[in-house]
């Protein structure tokens, strides 16, 4: 039906990929340089496929059946649209159908026909139909002596143009994706599915058994899985939900596995990972190993220390604040892992050790001098200059982010400035084309405001906020927070907080909805405290926005750059970083060593399930299950190795986030399971690949079907799968 | 010098421990149960000493090497009196003689000469020298138709009048222990040395390297050791810290071996182990389980976060508090372990499946069920009476124990009154013998108060006393925080508390010390508000202590009961619970399994410690240590089989807190390591040992040689002792 259009693109990478020589299983393959990787050896692994069956122009390959969808990856595992991907990609969608009376989110969700499918509010499924190279159109804008900041919004003009006008043959979203950091840019073009039913989501305690605790960890032993449905109307275009859209047919769709599954076992990965950053420079390195992660990781634990505060005295406002706990949690364990990642691998020093090896390589050739000889020093400056604001725009960073009544004002106040220009001078998120995503959110964000929650996190900010050191003070709001030399600053804050909170309206759903239309004059006329400090710290918004800009600029320049040089001193071009294109990764089934004395195993059970049971969240298993382990009849899912039901398993494969719910095949091309984390030790992995301990988390398809058919009973699935 | 006199109780457990079956390397044996050992088996997994070698009445063997000291055990490695612990034994010892200037916590402390040596403040040493059976003395108080309460209360009179009489020879200090939570009683008699001081203590890095993150846990990679040394009197008897003293000559002292140590290899473990349960009704489990730990974890979590708060606004308060802190996250990692191991040992459901066994057992037998018929019955009833008051007693507690002006004021205005009280009438606390000890505890704790947190915790504390259930709530504080129906409670409370801690006196080190001095009527005349609430709480004080002196006196009189039922039942009489008196236990060198898909190996290595190296604390290697490990040269400490300096291992022996500083022996009686901590998934052995998961964590010796010879040449202390 689409056509996957990326034969200009080879045609590149033929010149650019010269020579993969990546170590072990690294590297995220766009699926156009699949002729450059090395079958003969992936064959002696186990692949039986050819590049033709994973990936082509014309019938797509079995790469056509992988979609993005709710921020990760999914695939069609039946020819009536169904898509299998994770439970924790699913979760926003059956949080929001269910609620104390029918707790989806509990209880798990089962529509036995078609009729009885509910839609996944908020979600999209977007199916990649083709790419382009446009780096010549964006080159062109590109001017000598143009500053940082006159780059960056040349190069944004210009990929506006080009989304807006390859949008024009409608029925398709578009985006101008960066390769390289701005050595290639490439207008991506997908089919966007607009009406996704939920058709089975296990309960919480099997898709997300183990929870915070477990989050990156392994032993895993997670049923992360669930499947959804893509609708359209019935000419085939994309539609919004409505009852006569018939379900989508995709192209191809994936056989499930039930055979056995052995360490060693080859493995391949097709996802949409969203980014990598493995050819940054010391500086960058520097920054987040000594500044960025540490505040960072403070800052997160003491913003969940208040959000946990009042969780504690309040179990509605716990309710309403689990997703951005869940979340804020889940990007804080991310970052303590990454830190200790980056600190073990010693990445800054090799980084600084590499540089000066290139420094001296390009010191050498008097031509390599005059191309890449500022290049690195470029780069120093670049983060030493920024390193003076770090603090002050961490600040107000956080409180754009976290203060949820501040973010709102600052929504509706930019809103009604921006809609009073021409489409195409807005800020993106503003344009024509994304309003209606914009005010569906300015909506739907109402289950999770909790005002006492938010109030302490105002609190705390602002408190921050007044004790940066006084030249990087944020002058507003000194203005807002007027605290006499003998005050309780504490105290002082709080009370002008109470005050501002009592007053503002734009926590209330018919309030803020009714701002949404205002002018800007009629908005301010309504004197709301949070409105007003949106506007006083408007014209500071836009200059840190310019700020961050003009850094980007300048990224996008030099970045490449050293990418280049470092190619013209290894004779070779690598892999890009993920930017959430799709892409191949291969591997194999291993377990690790996480350390001295210790060895993870490349398998989890059923029986170790029942070993972390507690009867409490999250160890406390469904009644249902327990009954089956009980039983010991766990039909033909047992594994005869292992003498019990696989659960989770380990492979070497490369990924990141948004490879969540990535199919991952066997040498035939059947799914034998769903990816879903990185481990613990690996999630440096962003950074620096080491194979001795990257590894991809993955459940197994027998755990899946296990599930579906011993515990659930969910046979409305299970005749709808191919499984071999 | 001094005789060991267990004649007596060697008769009395060849009847009680008729054939002690227990699994695997279950027990911590009384060194006077020795002979009711199997010998041939011990002998046939390693073992060549005899009983008589371990432990006899003339020369002690080799378990006269073993101390008490500071919370811990130790032992004797020398004939000059050197003590080998562990360096967290000694911490409070170390940190008492830091300070920014000289920092020995921070960079380790080495006396090349015994001059050089400086007191450990506040430790004193124990060393065994006698047990004497007082159980009819004691029973023979006892009369029929008592209360609970006059039951304890008679119990405690005779045990104060037996250390009367018994430390009345002078020299030694003596106190009653309770066996089989009832069944019998011991004098034991201890010599005291109060002239300790500190001789070598490898920098925090090492001694405590992993800090709260590895504690509990497993793999470790701790130089946890450290030396002291025991001085006397010219004339061998106990002194205070003088000029004059001499080094203590212990009858025993212990070779250190340096040989190779391999899985499966027999292992001996000699200290003083403080406290078991694991005879505990259903009821005691079910309480903890239920109520006890999830309150205790969830209060103790919101403690340390006031800490942090508190701490992490002030860099001097975090010092201060630091002590403090550490010590209820060792406390609240214990008890998550705890409860999880509870939980997954589903140790309550056991419990109930065993008591309707031996209850049906007990109703088959006419003569049993008049003996013990009425013991479990009697403490369901007694668990249920006590629920009533949980939560009141669980904040009362907290408050007698979290906030220090409360605390400490309580102690002023209680032994106002006790010194106006004949010695034996007295509380023992406040007994003439002890008020040394109780003003040098007023005074010491100084450091750590921070009345910026400890208010904070006072205005927690209140809130949680103010929400209890009205009919639970303590009424002198509900007259202290009067907070109006429109009220801001926590204001309230804040702005009450605010002025409690601008006016009183308690945290200032002279006024407190001067209000030791004074009379109740004196110290009410200064009217300070700590002062004020410690008067107005004073009787329900009384009223919770007589309470759980009931519920001790009640529990002295059906647990052991239901230890005799299953005695009896079981035809077999086990090893008494932990309880802080001398013990044996044995075992192997092995790793384990903690759970689905994950090994442990029973040895970590030098190279581990490396590998968790980050530059910062608490993985922060000292650069001595890393310079030795750059080198390579590791002299004779390496490990053939592993290639590698061993560094921490596991055991089987059982064992428990007051264990820490142990040595663990080779079947020759050579030290082979010290003993510092048990394994996370173990910690639930205090109540159930489960030989699968419950590990000993040991320093290894060779360790313990290779940072004092190659890396920071402790020359003096290596050449005192006897290396095998």
């Amino acid at each position: 039906m689409h056509r996957i259009g990326l034969h200009l693109l080879v045609v590149l990478f033929t010149v650019l990929l010269a020579a993969p020589q990546t170590a072990a299983d690294e590297g995220m393959w766009p699926l156009y340089t699949l002729n450059k990787l090395d079958f003969t050896k992936l064959r002696a692994r186990g692949l039986e496929l050819t590049p033709n069956e994973i990936f082509n122009e014309q019938d797509g390959g079995i790469a056509a059946a992988v979609c993005q969808v709710g921020g990760g990856t999914g695939s069609f595992v039946s020819p009536e649209g169904l898509i299998v991907t994770n439970h924790h990609v699913a979760f926003g969608a059956i949080q929001q159908q269910s609620d104390v009376d029918q707790n989806y989110l509990h209880d798990g969700f089962l529509a036995p026909t078609k009729a009885d499918e509910i839609p996944a509010i908020g979600y999209d499924v977007y199916i990649t139909q083709s790419f382009r190279d446009v780096t010549k159109e964006i080159k062109n804008v590109l001017k000598k002596g143009m500053t940082d900041l006159e780059r960056y919004k040349a190069i944004e003009k210009k990929k506006k143009e080009l989304v807006k006008k390859a949008e024009q043959q409608g029925n398709v979203r578009c985006y101008v994706s960066t390769a390289y950091s701005g050595l290639q840019y490439f207008l991506v073009t997908s089919f966007r599915i607009q009406d996704v039913r939920i058709v089975y989501i296990p309960p919480q305690a099997i898709g997300e058994y183990g929870g915070d605790i477990d989050n990156w960890m392994w032993p895993r032993h997670c049923g992360d899985f669930s499947f959804l449905r893509a609708y359209v109307a019935p000419d085939g275009s994309s539609a919004q939900y409505a009852d006569e859209n018939v379900p989508f047919r995709p192209k191809k769709y994936l056989p499930i596995s039930s055979g056995q599954l052995n360490e060693g076992d080859f493995a391949m990965i097709i996802g949409y990972p969203g980014g990598t950053s493995r050819y940054r420079s010391s500086y960058s390195i520097a920054d987040n190993v000594n500044h960025y992660y540490p505040s960072s990781i403070k800052d997160m634990t003491n913003i969940l220390r208040i959000m946990d505060q009042v969780a504690d005295e309040d179990p509605m406002a716990a309710i309403r604040l689990a997703g951005r706990s869940k979340g804020i949690n889940n990007y804080l364990k991310n970052q303590q892992g990454m830190l200790k990642g980056l600190k073990r691998a010693r990445l800054l020093e090799k980084k600084q050790a590499q540089e000066k090896e290139l420094t001296a390589f390009i010191a050498a050739d008097p031509e390599l001098a005059k191309k890449y000889g500022d290049v690195l020093p470029g780069l120093a400056k670049l983060y030493a200059d920024r390193a003076a604001y770090r603090e002050m725009d961490n600040v107000f960073g956080d409180l754009s982010w976290i203060c949820r009544y501040y973010n709102l004002a600052h929504t509706l106040y930019r809103w009604s400035i921006e809609k009073t220009k021409k489409d195409m001078a807005r800020e993106p998120k503003y344009m024509e084309r994304n309003v209606d995503d914009l005010k569906r959110g300015l909506k739907e964000t109402q289950f999770s405001i909790v005002p006492a929650a938010d109030q302490k996190l105002f609190e705390y900010l602002a408190l921050r906020a007044l004790r940066l050191p006084a030249a990087r003070r944020i002058a507003e709001l000194d203005g807002l927070f007027i605290v006499g030399a003998g005050d309780d600053t504490t105290r002082a804050i709080h009370d002008i907080a109470s005050a501002m909170y009592e007053k503002s309206k734009v926590g209330v759903l018919e309030d803020r909805m009714a701002m949404f239309d205002l002018s800007t004059e009629e908005l301010l006329a309504l004197n709301d405290p949070f409105i007003n400090l949106a506007r006083d710290l408007y014209e500071l918004d836009l200059k840190i926005e310019d700020r961050d800009k003009a850094f980007s600029g300048a990224l996008e320049q030099l970045q490449p750059k050293l990418i280049e040089a470092y190619a013209a001193q290894q004779q070779e071009m690598f892999y890009p970083d993920a930017n959430g294109t799709i892409r191949l990764s291969y591997g194999e089934v291993k377990g690790y060593a996480p350390g001295d004395a210790a060895t993870y195993k490349y398998v989890t059970t059923l029986t170790g399930i029942i070993e972390k049971e507690t009867g409490e969240e999250p160890f406390a298993n469904p009644q249902e299950l327990l009954d089956v382990y009980a039983s010991g009849d766990f039909g033909d899912y047992v594994d005869p190795t292992l003498g019990d039901v696989p659960v989770n398993f380990l492979t070497t494969n490369d990924g990141t986030g948004g490879n969540s719910g990535s199919p991952i095949f066997n040498g035939k091309g059947e799914v034998i399971g769903l990816d879903f984390d990185t481990n613990w030790e690996g999630v440096v992995g962003d950074y620096y690949f080491d194979p001795e301990i990257k590894r991809s988390i993955c459940v197994d398809t027998r755990y899946i079907l296990f599930i579906l058919d011993r515990v659930y009973g969910a046979q409305s699935v299970l005749d709808e799968l191919t499984i071999h």
